[in-house]
């Protein structure tokens, strides 16, 4: 049985996703069971409308909720009975393999350094995901957000982490390569910082191929992606935009004339089977990666589905069972490179 | 008449590329003329075989060539007589209204930087290219490579010299939108620079909208979006690539079944108009801006038809006469600054 605590009251929307999300994933998972943190009557009534048993659910009561906007340390400091608080700390006792949250970003952080720690010789945990590139491969790409400046030890360090989370969870691959997001594949190009986290990744023993560029994420040839949190969420969001707006132009050209609507009929199964496979909510849920535990963050405004998908991403990985070994792989590649 | 200068020799592929250009952009605009700066035989060789009338072509000839990727101050020292050289030189000496070039990027702006000099006020040139974005718009988005580290101030300069050229270009926007963009909406996000740059946004009489997210780019409610070169180039990239991504998502969905083929020929006339509107080509030619002059990059690599909308570029900016008034713009909005 794997069990994993979710935070039921994060979000933008609350109960009415994450529990019909819940419900769906325990449809599929019959070895998973659910910890279930938040309001235990509005819970209950929650499952009520699902008409799901609930022997694999089990609920924990708490009586607090950390707001969208709330800043990080106020959360931290004031909201110790708060959903997503309680959720963490059920990774913390033992009683839950990971945690999910739709919950406000920087708090969840904050909480789950706090109580989970990170890994040591990792600084500050970064937000990885897998996105999509051609031929069907996953880009694990990180920092996502949670690292506004990076000094480049700890670019070097997500690469570490990214690379041990790929073998995780994608076995087949014994030897992933690093790309450092850069504004050209030269090793001269870009700041500082980054050519300093050139050198290091260089110098290392990780499949290093050198720099990419925002194009290069696509083509796959890198397993993992490096990049600031800056950079890495205007990436990400630059990305789903991207979806979005050519996603309208089809539309816009489908309906463009009596002709193009007519084929748009005959096309539909096409263009929805399309439209599935880049939908946003099956690519939701990124990891904070660094932490002693895994805690999945859910995007904040998403639906039952998309919340299904991150509790599907929390499964994985506690399935890949990589914490223990994460911290051995940091050990050894950072004394590595000391030397 | 329009003069506008062309390193004809300048590109991945050179002469290849920017004559049948010059060709196809000569025969579409009767008021253009073309001075074509490079090897003065092969020039002609190439016109021979475009079978147009070379009275409004000009050829002017040099022995040498800038490589891709000569590092830019060698270029700047040694090849006074390259085509890259020649080509801004005309603007400098009157004789064209702008030059354009698909050579290397850090030495033609070395070089543009130093035979034109920068707007006063204006520490360093960005490049600006407007991207697509919903309902047909176009966003002025800059710095896209140029500067890989920017101070506040200069993020604040090229805020208002995307300002002056969305109104130049879009005159029916008579206060343009600017955006900054960050991760996330809120004041206190971001870098201490972006922060800084923020507050002068704030502060100034600009159309200031905020912050905006990688996915707001294409919701086009800023007119002009700022970032550094570092964060743009990347953006740009990703852009590129996400639209050649997806489109090969399309075409593999249309080929998987016997129904997705047959419904595909009928797609065809659609799924052609689609992609023809967001051919990179048809958004290729980014400005440098902040120079004394008019200089357009093509990107490197693109065919006669991306070097062909490059000119274009080159013609509609020389139109919307937007130097002289840049070089007043800056002067006043930076000392309404300093009040």
């Amino acid at each position: 049985m794997i069990t994993i605590a979710v935070d039921a009251m994060g979000g933008d929307v609350g109960l009415a996703v994450t529990v019909p999300a819940a419900a769906m994933f325990l449809q599929k998972y019959s070895d998973a069971r659910l910890l279930m943190v938040g309001d235990e009557k509005l819970i209950r009534q929650a499952f009520a409308k699902t008409n799901i048993p609930t022997n694999r659910v089990e609920i924990i009561h708490t009586t607090e909720i950390v707001g969208m906007d709330e800043p990080p340390q106020h959360a931290l400091k004031n909201k110790k009975d708060s959903s997503m608080r309680v959720a963490i700390n059920q990774i913390k006792e033992g009683n839950a393999a990971a945690a999910v949250s739709a919950g406000n970003t920087g708090a969840l952080m904050a909480t789950a350094k706090f109580v989970l720690k990170t890994v040591p010789g990792i600084q500050r945990p970064a937000i990885a995901k897998f996105l999509p590139a051609n031929n069907n491969k996953l880009v694990c790409t990180l920092d996502l957000g949670a690292n506004i400046d990076c000094p480049s030890e700890q670019l070097f360090q997500f690469a570490i982490m990214g690379v041990h989370l790929v073998k995780a969870l994608q076995p087949e691959k014994e030897n992933p390569t690093v790309g450092l997001l850069n504004v050209g594949t030269e090793e001269i190009k870009g700041t500082d910082t980054v050519k300093a986290a050139f050198s290091l990744l260089k110098n290392s023993h990780l499949n290093f191929i050198g720099n990419v560029e925002g194009a290069d994420i696509f083509d796959g040839k890198a397993d993992v992606v490096v990049c600031d949190g800056f950079v890495g969420n205007i990436v990400l969001k630059t990305i789903e935009g991207s979806v979005r707006f050519i996603g309208n132009v089809i539309k816009e050209e489908f309906k463009q004339s009596l002709y193009s609507k007519w084929v748009a009929l005959w096309a539909m199964p096409v263009l929805r089977k399309f439209k599935n496979r880049l939908d946003p909510r099956r690519f939701n849920g990124a990891i904070f990666l660094g932490l002693r535990g895994i805690v999945i963050k859910s995007h904040g405004g998403t639906d039952a589905e998309g919340f299904f998908y991150a509790l599907v991403e929390a499964y994985r990985e506690v399935n890949a069972n990589f914490i223990e070994s994460l911290e051995k792989t940091v050990e050894q590649d950072l004394s590595n490179l000391e030397m």
